[in-house]
C-alpha cells in the first residue's frame, strides 16, 4: 500500500481528496492537516465520512514522511514551503494554483505578484492527464488544475488538437459555476439568502484561470467570462470559436475530433443526443464523478462553433484529476478509485 | 406627511421596512442608520431600491426627532437605549425581540438574561394587529413580532379563539423556514454550498419565539421544532393539536373558525382547495406580501387537527406587521402601502 | 376607468397581466378567458390573487367589447383570429410572437411557417417603449416582446444607439434563463427532479427571438445561446461585442451611452458598482419589477466589450412591457401600476 | 456471477438499481425493461450511465430466466403478474408497494382496493434488513420498502426496540421530502416553476406508507404528515413521541438505544454533534449513499422526544435497501456494492 497524506484537509478540495483516498484500494491515508479544525474528527467537517474513518486533523508541523503528499491549501502557501515538503515525500501533487504555470512572466501577469519559488515552476507537470498523460506518469511533481481552466481546456481540446478553429479569431468562453468554487470559507456574497437563485457575472474578464488556457491550448485571443448560478458542484464552459474556412464538411470533422477525444480518454464522454432530456453536457449529473462531458453545435452558415464541457469542479476540476495523476504516477490503472458514475436524478 | 426614521437599515428587516416606507403614500423617510454601511447609498445594500431613493446611511448618533421611529437592530440593543429614543419620537415601533414579552420572568426564562429596561416591558403593545388591533391603534410603543411566533400564533388563532382544542394536550408546532431568517449576517451554516438543499432541524426545542406563543395564545404545553429548508423568504408553521371531545361536527366548527379569522382580518386568507396546485397555505407565493394564509386538516377518527399558517417572515413576520401597526397608530387604513399581493410563479 | 379583458389568462404571462391590471388605478378588468380552467376562480390558478378578485375564467367565445384587449395565448393563435378580436376592441396588445416582426420573410425564416395574417404585420408596433415610445403612444395595435430578445436588445441598446460597436464583427449573446420561460405547461425537462440545479444549454443557435434582435437593433451577425439555470423568474443577457477602433476613450463613451439609456427610460438602470454584493445586473432582485438593469465591462487591450441586461422575463419581458405600452396608449404616465421595485433578499 | 434483470428500468428506482447493479462485483445485469423507452440505450434515460453500459431497454415480454429478478414498476403491476415472474426467477425483489403488507385487511384499508394476489402477501418478507435481516437471508421473495416508511421506522427503531416510549400516546411524524419521490413521471405540481422553493404539505394524514409503520413498529396511534421542500433526493422523518414515565435517566437510555442501532447495522449512523455545521441527521449529504442517519433531542421537563432519521429516498428508501437485501439473500457481505459514502459539499 502506498502511504499518502494531505496538507489542508478541511477545505472542499481536501475533503474530496479524503473521500477518494479513503476508498482507494491501493493507498492508505496517514495524516490530514487542518489548523482551523485541529483535533476534530475529519467527519465532523466532512459529514459524509462518518463511519468511513476515525482520522483527526493534525497540525501541519507534525506531518511525517510519506510516499505521496497532496497539498490542498489556499493559493500562495505551497510556494512558500515547497522545499520543506519535498524532503517529506518523493512525490507531491499540489492542488493549488502555485505551480500550474511554466512561465514566471505569465504567472506574474495573471497573479499580479512575484512567485516565491520560481525555480520550482519548471519541475512541475501540469496535472491534466488528458493533456500530459505520459509526462505525469514519470513525474515526481504534479500541479493541480484550475476547475474553470479544465472545463475550458477540455472544451477546446478536440478543436485545437484537430486544428479545426481559426486561432486568430477571438475565442469567447462563457463559464457558469456553482457555489463550491468559492471554497469552504465562502465570501460576502455566499450567504444563501444572497447567493440562491443568482445569475451573477462576477468576472467578465481577467479570471486567473485564463492563464492556464493560454498555456495549455496555445491560444492567445481568449477570454473567460464567469457567471455564478444556483448550484453547489459543477462547471459548464461554453466556448465560442470560428472554424477554419478550409475545414470541409465541418460537422463530420467535428464529430471525428470529439469521438477521438472520448476514445483516447477514459473520463471524457461525448454527449450529443437527438432525444431525451440530457442532450448536451450538463454538470448536475456529474457530481462526485470524474467525467468530463463534451459536446458541440455548429452554425454552418457562419462557421460559428459552440463547444461545451461540463465537469464537477471538485472532481475533474480538482481532486479527481489529482487522484487520476497519482494513479498514473504509481503505475496504476488511471481510473482506480474514480469509478463513481454520478447520480440521476440529482 | 408623517416623518419616519429607521435605526438599523442595513439588515433584512430594515431593508424591507425601507422598501415599504419609501413607497408609502402617507409617510416620508427622513433618516436611515447603519454603522457597517455608513455613508453608502441604501441602494448599494438593498439593490431593489435603486432609482427609488438617494438616501444614504447615517450614524445612529445623528438621528433627529421624527414622528415615528422604527428600531430594526439586532436583539439586545433597543433595551439599552430606549429612554434616549423615546425623547426623539412620540411613537416607536421596535422590530427586535426586546419588548415583545410583558412578563420579566418569561423574558428571563427564554432569553437567559436580565432585561435591561424591565419597566418598559409594560409600556409596549405586542405588535400583531390580528391579536391587538384596538390596543395598537391607541399605543405609542409597539413591539415587533417573532416571525416563527407569528406563523404559530396565526395557525392557532382560529382554534384558540373558538375554543376548539384541548389545551391540556401537547401542541406540537413544526416550523420550516428560509435562509433570510438568519439575518443579513448569516452564520457558519449559511454558506450557499452548505445551506442549499438542506432539511436541517436546527432547534428541536427551546426556540425563543416559543415565549410569544405561550404569552399570546395562553397555551402552556407547546413546543416549536425548527427546520431550515432551501428557500430565502418564508415560514410555514404546522401545528398539531387535539380537538375537544365536546366539539360536535368538528369539521364544520373548524371551517367557521377559520372563515371568521379571514373575515375579521384583511391580511388573513383561508386556503383549502380541492383542486389545483395550491391547495394549502404555502409561503413561496407570499414573498413580499403581508398575507398570512391559514388552513387545516382534521382526522375525525382521532380528533387530531393540523393547522397551517404560511407567511413571509420579513413581511407579516417583521416589517409588514410593523407598517400595519403604524397605519393603525396613525389612523390610516390598515392595508395602506401593503397592497402587493405576491407573485406567481416564483 | 378604461375597461380591459385578457384572452388567455391561465398562463404565466396572462397571470402576471392580471396581477398588474387588477391593481392598476386607471383600468378595470372585465373578463379573463381560459379554456383549460373554465369556470374556476382565477385565484385557484394564480394563488397570489386570492382576496384580490372574484373573477372566474370564461370561455373566449363569450368575450365582450372592451377598450383594450390583451392577447396572451400560445404562439400561433392570435394570427388566426385577429380580425375578429379587432371588432371587439379599438386597442389590442398581443403578448404572443405573432405580430412582432414587420417582415413576412423574416417571420417565415425564423418560425418556419407561413404567417396566417401577413397584412396585419404592418399594423402592429413592436411593444418595447424603450425603442418605440412615440409610435406606441399613437398606436392601436401593439405587439408583445420576446423576453430573451428584450434582454438582448436592452443590452445592445446603448452600444448601438451611440454607434460604439463594430457591427461587422460577430455579436455573441449568451442568455441564462429561469424555468418560467417554458410556460405554465412546461416540457419534458421541466420536472423539478430534472430541472433543479441545471446548467442546460437548450439552444446554441437559432432561437426564434434572434429575429427580434436582428429587426430591432439592425444587426446581422448575431447569435443567441440559451442556457437554463435554477431560477424561476429572470433572464440575463450577456452580449459580447467589439468596440469600434475609432472609439476614443472607450470606457468614458460607454459610461455616457449607458447613463443616457437610464436617463431616457424610467425602467432602465445602470448597475456598475465597485463594492457590495450587487455590482452587476442580476435578475433575481427584479422578480415582479419592470426594471431592466444594464451594465458593461470593457477589456481595453482588445476592445472586447461585455454588455449585460437583467430583467424579469414575465415583467419587462412580457406583461410589464405590455402594461407600460397600455399606459402610453392611454396617455397615462408610463410607470402607472408598475411601481413595485422588487425584493431583497429573495 | 449472479445474473439479474430489472423489470421497469426507466423510472427513478429502476435507474438507481441499474447504477448499483452495473457496478456490483458479484452480479451481471442481463436485461432491463421499459415500454416507454423501448430500444433506447439506458444511458439516454439515465445519463450518469453513459460509458458504463451499452444495454438497451427491452420489452417486458422478452424477459428471460435469471437468478434474481427485480421489479421496479408502478404500484399495482407486480400483483397482477407475480405468478408469471415466479417462473422466471427463484428470487424476486419487488420495489413496489404490492407486497409490503402482510395483512390483506391492512392493505385494503390503506390502498382502498382489493389485492390481486393476496395469497402472495405471506410469501414476501419486508425488505428492510435493519428489521428482518435473518428472514431476508433465507427468503426467496422480498418486498421493497416505502421511503417515508423507512425514514419513520428507523427514526422509531431505537425507541421502540428499547421500549422507551409510551405507545398509547400519539406519535406524530413530520416528513419532509424531495421531488424525486413523485417519480420520473412527476405530477401537475412538479413543474420546476411551481415546485421550486416550496414548503408544500401535500398530505396531512393518510399517506399509504403509514401502514408500513403500523405493521413494522407495532404502533397504532401514529400519523405521517408529508411536506415537499426544494430538494431532489432525500427524506427527513421527525418523530415526536413521549418517553415512558418509568424511563430513568432518559437521555442516557436514549443514547444507549441509538448507539446500539448504529452498532448492529452497518448503514445506520448516530449524528448528534455539539459543533460544526452538521449536528443532526440531514438528507442532503446522503445522496447516492445507503446510510440512514439517526439522532434525537429530549425535553426532559416534558418527556417529549424528537427522533430524526435522514435517508436518500432512492437508496435506503428504495434501491439501496433492495440491493442490501439481495446481498443477504446471496450470502454476500451486506454492504457489497453500497460503499459510496455520499458527497460534501453538495
Amino acid at each position: 500500500m502506498t502511504s499518502v497524506s494531505i496538507i489542508g484537509g478541511s477545505g472542499y478540495g481536501g475533503g474530496e481528496l479524503l473521500r477518494l483516498l479513503l476508498a482507494h484500494p491501493a493507498v492508505v491515508v496517514k495524516q490530514v492537516t487542518s489548523r482551523s479544525h485541529l483535533g476534530e474528527y475529519v467527519y465532523q467537517v466532512h459529514p459524509n465520512l462518518r463511519k468511513q474513518t476515525q482520522l483527526k486533523f493534525v497540525d501541519p508541523s507534525l506531518i511525517e514522511p510519506v510516499d505521496v503528499l497532496f497539498l490542498a491549501q489556499p493559493h500562495g502557501r505551497a510556494q512558500q514551503v515547497i522545499e520543506q515538503y519535498a524532503t517529506l515525500a518523493g512525490k507531491i501533487i499540489d492542488l493549488s494554483a502555485d505551480f500550474r504555470l511554466r512561465d514566471t512572466a505569465l504567472y506574474e501577469k495573471w497573479y499580479g505578484e512575484k512567485h516565491a519559488a520560481p525555480e520550482w515552476l519548471g519541475k512541475f507537470v501540469y496535472g491534466l492527464p488528458e493533456l500530459h498523460r505520459a509526462e505525469i506518469a514519470s513525474a515526481n511533481y504534479v500541479s493541480g488544475v484550475g476547475c474553470n481552466a479544465t472545463a475550458s481546456n477540455l472544451a477546446l481540446l478536440p478543436l485545437v488538437k484537430a486544428d479545426l478553429i481559426d486561432l486568430s479569431a477571438p475565442i469567447i468562453i462563457e463559464i457558469k459555476v456553482g457555489s463550491s468554487e468559492s471554497g469552504a470559507e465562502g465570501n460576502t456574497g455566499s450567504h444563501h439568502a444572497e447567493r440562491a437563485s443568482v445569475i451573477r457575472t462576477f468576472s467578465a474578464f481577467g479570471h486567473r484561470h485564463t492563464a492556464e488556457v493560454i498555456q495549455e491550448m496555445g491560444v492567445k485571443n481568449v477570454s473567460l467570462t464567469m457567471t455564478a448560478v444556483d448550484l453547489v458542484r459543477g462547471v459548464l464552459a461554453t466556448a465560442h470559436a470560428q472554424v477554419k474556412p478550409s475545414v470541409a464538411a465541418a460537422r463530420k470533422d467535428l464529430w471525428k475530433a470529439y469521438r477521438a477525444a472520448a476514445n483516447e480518454n477514459p473520463f471524457v464522454r461525448v454527449v450529443k443526443e437527438q432525444r431525451g432530456i440530457y442532450r448536451v453536457p450538463e454538470p448536475k449529473i456529474l457530481a462526485g464523478s470524474n467525467y468530463a462531458d463534451i459536446g458541440f453545435e455548429l452554425d454552418e452558415s457562419t462557421g460559428h462553433v459552440v463547444s461545451m464541457c461540463a465537469i464537477d469542479n471538485l472532481m475533474k476540476g480538482a481532486a479527481g484529476s489529482a487522484v487520476q495523476c497519482m494513479n498514473l504516477m504509481l503505475g496504476l490503472d488511471e481510473t482506480t478509485g474514480l469509478e463513481f458514475p454520478g447520480l440521476h436524478p440529482i
